[in-house]
C-alpha cells in the first residue's frame, strides 16, 4: 500500500536535459521599441538554431498575450506582472534545456532585471534591439504608432509611455544599421563564444 | 532601412518541433487527492521517457507555486487561476514539442476541462491518480492531512474542500492496487497505443 510513498524530487535535472539536447539553455531576451525588429530577429535566430538541431522556443505577444497573460492590460503594474510571468515561464524552459527566445517591448529596466535575477549567471542574455524612434515609426509593422499618434491607443511605448534603454545589455543589435542576417549572426556568435551551442 | 520589416509569424511550427524530437507532444495531466501519488508517478514516467530520448518536462507545485503562481492562494478562484496558468504553460510546452507532465490536485472538474479545451484533440491526457482518502491520509507525504485534521490548514482537498473525480479520464491508476512500475507502464502503453512515442 505504501509503494508510491517515496520522495518526489525532480530526479531529472536541468543538466540531464542539456546533456540529452547536446547544448546549453539560456533566455535570449529581446527588448526594444515596437517595430524595432525583436520578433523578426528572434524568428531568424530560431530558424538557424533549429536547423542545427538546437531545441528552442519563442515567447512573444502572439502566444502569451492571448493566453497566459490575457487577463492583463498595459498599465505599468500589468506590464510588470506580464513580464514577471513571462520571466517565470522562460525560466521553466531554461530548466527544460531549451534556448527560449522571449521578444517583448519590456520597457522597464526593473522588470527586465527581475527576470535576470530569476536565473543563474549567464542564463539571461539581454539583447537590445535598437532603432531610432523615427525608423520604428516609419516601419510601423502593426499600424500601432499611427493609432498612438492619433490618440486611439494610450500609453504606447515610445510615444506617450517611456522606454528605458538597457544599461549593460549582453548584445546590442542596431537594426537600422545591420541586416537581419548580420544581426542573427551576431547573436549566434555570442552563443558560440559562451559555449552555449557546444556543451557536448 | 526596411530590412527587418517582414511579417513575424512563427515560422517554426509545432509539427517541425515534433519532427525534430521524433515523437509527439501531449499534456499528461495527473489529478487526484494529496498523497495519491501524482508527482511520484509523473517522475517515474518522465525517467522512462527521458531514457529513450523523449523530450519531457514536469510542472508541479514545486516549480509553479513558488514561481509563476506565487501570487495565488488556495481559494476556489485562486485555484482556478492557478490551473488556468498551468494549462497555458502546458500548452506552450506542447507547442514546443515536449511531453509535459503536469501534476496538481486540480480538484475542480471545470478547471481541468478548461485546460482540455485549450489544446487539440488527443493532446490532453487526463490521468486520474486514484486512491482512497484513508490511504492518502495514512501516507500523508507532506504531513498536511494531519495539519488539516487539526484545523491548522483550512480548505484542504479531501478534508474540508471537495475533490471532483474525473468523469471520463483517459487513464485511471489506482495507486493502492498497482505498483509504481505497473502504473508507469500503463501510461507508457497508452502513449505507444496512440502513436505519441513513435511519430517518426
Amino acid at each position: 500500500m505504501q509503494r508510491f510513498v517515496i520522495p518526489h524530487n525532480h530526479e531529472i535535472t536541468k543538466e540531464d536535459r542539456r546533456k540529452l539536447n547536446g547544448h546549453g539553455s539560456v533566455i535570449l531576451w529581446f527588448t526594444g521599441l515596437p517595430s524595432a525588429g525583436k520578433s523578426t530577429l528572434a524568428n531568424e535566430v530560431e530558424k538557424k538554431l533549429i536547423s542545427t538541431g538546437v531545441r528552442t522556443f519563442i515567447l512573444d505577444g502572439d502566444n502569451v498575450r492571448m493566453g497566459l497573460c490575457k487577463d492583463l492590460g498595459f498599465s505599468e503594474a500589468d506590464r510588470a506582472e506580464n513580464i514577471r510571468r513571462i520571466g517565470e515561464v522562460s525560466k521553466l524552459f531554461v530548466n527544460a534545456g531549451c534556448i527560449v527566445l522571449s521578444a517583448f517591448v519590456s520597457p522597464y529596466r526593473r522588470d527586465r532585471d527581475a527576470v535576470r535575477a530569476l536565473v543563474g549567471d549567464g542564463e539571461f542574455v539581454e539583447i537590445y534591439v535598437k532603432a531610432p524612434l523615427e525608423v520604428c515609426e516609419q516601419r510601423d509593422v502593426k499600424g500601432l504608432y499611427k493609432k498612438a499618434r492619433e490618440g486611439v491607443i494610450k500609453g504606447f511605448t515610445g510615444i506617450d509611455d517611456p522606454y528605458e534603454e538597457p544599461l549593460k545589455p549582453e548584445i546590442t543589435i542596431e537594426t537600422d544599421k545591420v541586416s537581419l542576417a548580420e544581426g542573427a549572426e551576431q547573436i549566434l556568435g555570442y552563443l558560440s563564444g559562451r559555449h552555449v551551442l557546444n556543451s557536448n
